[in-house]
């Protein structure tokens, strides 16, 4: 049903300029840059050409079919406009104008009539009131966003459903610092038509995505979402920022976006009962839809940690067995006969209890051969393992055990510091193993793939 | 009585070595790379000449005095080398070898033989078993990690004390990410000697220092710790990140240093009452001795919230005054008048309820005027804004009147983002303006601001 919105064969830009300060000239400079290789078509009766592609003076001119159309024209405008892309058979139309319910009565009674306007027909409408969309697989992108502005994340596995445009962009642009893909982003803005669920379906039938990530301010219909969000979730992971956490939150997102926000407690409960895992965070978010994508979600709570850094290795006890908002973990025990094996592999002043501290002197081969242990090892739930470049045998030759080792078990790696740190980084994002810049976001990410496991698991016990 | 640590006239490394694999050498790469100034003096009787400079054969062929010694040779070597270190009156000693208490009864006799050495002496020795020392504003560098291996911070504000040396060599790397300097490192280690209650005191003497960070796994001293900390942090903002708060973590903490952990809630205690806020992981700590640096607390709980990105606006509002293991926050409430003043720097659609979200059209001249209004308010004790230059208005000369700001009310910044964030977090933190790279961290920043004001004024009423 979204295929076209994922994968068009011709995106129309309506108010298409050659000013590169106008929206109408960012999106068609955005799919250009994304190598887009469908057909590009600029829309607007005053010029012949914009940046070079042909211009056409209305949508009903163009030949052929349009699968997507930018309207980047005012509320008003956009709301006339929308009769000839339903002339033409349109069959997703964005429109980003902002001036519609988020600003009172008289926004929303346009949003009423963009709503009768398309009843009845094939056309779907994703806004008002959005920055748009991006599926770097097929080289869409209809972000209003000049691109020296702002980085777009490479093709990737996490499906971003945001009700927020701006926020939406800033974490996008965040995590191009580590490499790390999406399959698509989609900005729903005041939701007219296309909503959060019709997105999560989406991203569900799409064979890109493993993983998904909503970032919403208000829920429209609760039991939609609720049935929605459980089935989804149970195919595909789906962790949700909700904000409305507090009483003053959910007052700004009524400024915000024109909706109203729910009782927390109330969203507390849909989500737990769905199973989906809450970020409290935008880094939050989009930490657990890369650890979501790229493991699976340990079996129990025993984890293994391996370090270079004792202190590390004592942070990360800390974190991952402390009491806080999420449900401690705990300290894998090794047999007597692994402890053996493990001493083979380390200098006699490394500490095998867990954490596994090697010193300076950890290696990737004491990594490759420890790492095999732990990943075959019955007394073993999940690693957390520390790729430290700092420490004189850490090179990024460690990535291949580090891959190896997360095929037979859940892993996440830890990687901190500047420079080699962050290439280490990059290398194990492209590896498609969840590696975090900060011992709290590593612990937590692991935290997040038990939570959806024990969740899970709760559900299928229940039914 | 630590100037000679600080600023050394001369620095003698003894076990100098021309192998770049060996921590003799990464020492004196590091000193000459840090651009120290003063006498490298290499100590190694095999050699005439290392790295260029003249290698003396024992530490008493130095002519003039030495104020400060790292014997980079194993544990039983170094407690010799002591003897020589004595006679030559050097002020300071760093022993980097590990092989004391932390392995036991044989390493804890080694330590009382240090001490026994020591006694009645004016010298003083850093260790055992750490990674050395840096004051970037006297060029002193002696970490045993060579620098293409990692990165050091500039010369800047915080003084960090750690007993883990790994984890601050790691997490000096991550500061430099965003320009963030020292005033210096120390690595207590085994703290033989020298300890986190001298190392508290030698940065609240010194004239570079602002703020003090601290990790530490175990306490020696209950009572003397309580006492410098509480009387330091009076005067200089100290943040602590004491591992242990989980059962587990403290038996990790006595494998790694030796040392015995505390009772949590003991701890817990001690530092409520002392005043000094508590960090949770490594990133927390150096934030907050960033935040504690560059900023003063604020007076009071009301917060006005400004950006150009209503989501980002949304979750601020929710971290801020939400429940967590934090004192909530509260958003300021602007008088009529304000708001009417606010009116006339924002379009109409404008949200300036707080957050005021100026949305796309929030330029540094709306920025100006508005952080002027509410830098002078009587409604706000401080101002979280944020400043995104994926925004089309929002640049580099932002960054003036967030200073502006910043020196009239306690002003935190958000700047979230790649490449163009990461431009302007750095600009930022040259202007000493405390900035952080998600919502999360710049709302816990101005938490912590907050309580260590609310600690310090709790004491004050004490009195």
């Amino acid at each position: 049903m979204f295929e076209k919105l994922l994968d068009p064969s011709s995106v129309a830009v309506i108010g298409a300029s050659p000013d590169s300060s106008k929206i109408g000239n960012a999106v068609i400079e955005n799919l250009v840059n994304q190598g887009y290789q469908g057909r590009i078509l600029p829309i607007n009766p005053s010029y012949g050409e914009i940046l070079g592609l042909r211009c056409y003076p209305d949508i009903g001119s163009v030949d052929g079919e349009v699968d997507l159309a930018v309207i980047a024209l005012p509320a008003k405008i956009a709301v006339q406009v929308m009769d000839q892309c339903l002339e033409k058979h349109v069959r997703f139309v964005i429109i980003v104008a902002g001036g519609f319910s988020e600003l009172g009565e008289e926004g929303r009674k346009l949003e009423q009539q963009l709503l009768e306007k398309i009843r009845g027909t094939e056309t779907r409408i994703i806004g008002p009131n959005t920055v748009g969309v991006l599926f770097p697989h097929s080289g869409v992108n209809t972000a209003l966003t000049p691109g020296n502005r702002i980085w777009f994340p490479a093709q990737g596995d996490i499906g971003f459903i945001s009700q927020s445009g701006a926020l939406g962009l800033l974490v996008m642009d965040s995590i191009t610092e580590n490499g790390t893909g999406i399959s698509g982003f989609v900005n729903i803005g005041n939701r007219v038509d296309v909503n959060e669920e019709d997105l999560m379906e989406m991203f569900l039938a799409d064979g890109k995505t493993r993983s998904i990530v909503l970032y919403l301010e208000s829920i429209a219909d609760g039991e939609r979402f609720y049935n929605t969000l459980k089935r989804v979730n149970s195919r595909k992971p789906v962790a949700v920022l909700k904000t409305g956490r507090s009483k003053e939150a959910s007052k700004a997102a009524s400024f915000h976006t024109g909706a109203l926000a729910s009782d927390d407690r109330v969203v507390e409960g849909v989500l737990r009962q769905a199973g989906a895992v809450r970020a409290h965070n935008e880094v939050e978010l989009l930490d657990f839809g890369k650890a979501f994508a790229y493991a699976m979600p340990p079996k129990g709570k025993r984890i293994a940690v391996i370090t270079t850094a004792g202190g590390v290795g004592v942070v990360t006890t800390d974190l991952l067995t402390g009491e806080d908002e999420r449900p401690p973990l705990s300290m894998a025990t090794f047999t007597e006969e692994e402890t053996e094996e493990l001493r083979k592999h380390a200098l006699p002043i490394a500490s095998l209890a867990n954490p596994i501290d090697l010193t300076a002197d950890g290696s990737t081969e004491a990594y490759r051969a420890i790492l095999g242990i732990l990943s075959e090892s019955d007394s073993v739930d999940g690693i957390i393992a520390y790729a430290l470049p700092q420490t004189p045998k850490i090179d990024a030759s460690i990535v291949e055990p580090l891959k190896d080792a997360a095929k037979k078990k859940t892993t996440v790696v830890g990687v901190i510091g500047n420079r080699l740190a962050k290439d280490l980084i990059r290398e194990l994002e492209a590896a498609r193993v969840p590696a975090y810049p900060s011992i709290q976001r590593t612990v937590t990410a692991m935290k997040a793939l038990y939570q959806y496991g024990y969740y899970q698991e709760r559900i299928r016990n229940e039914q």
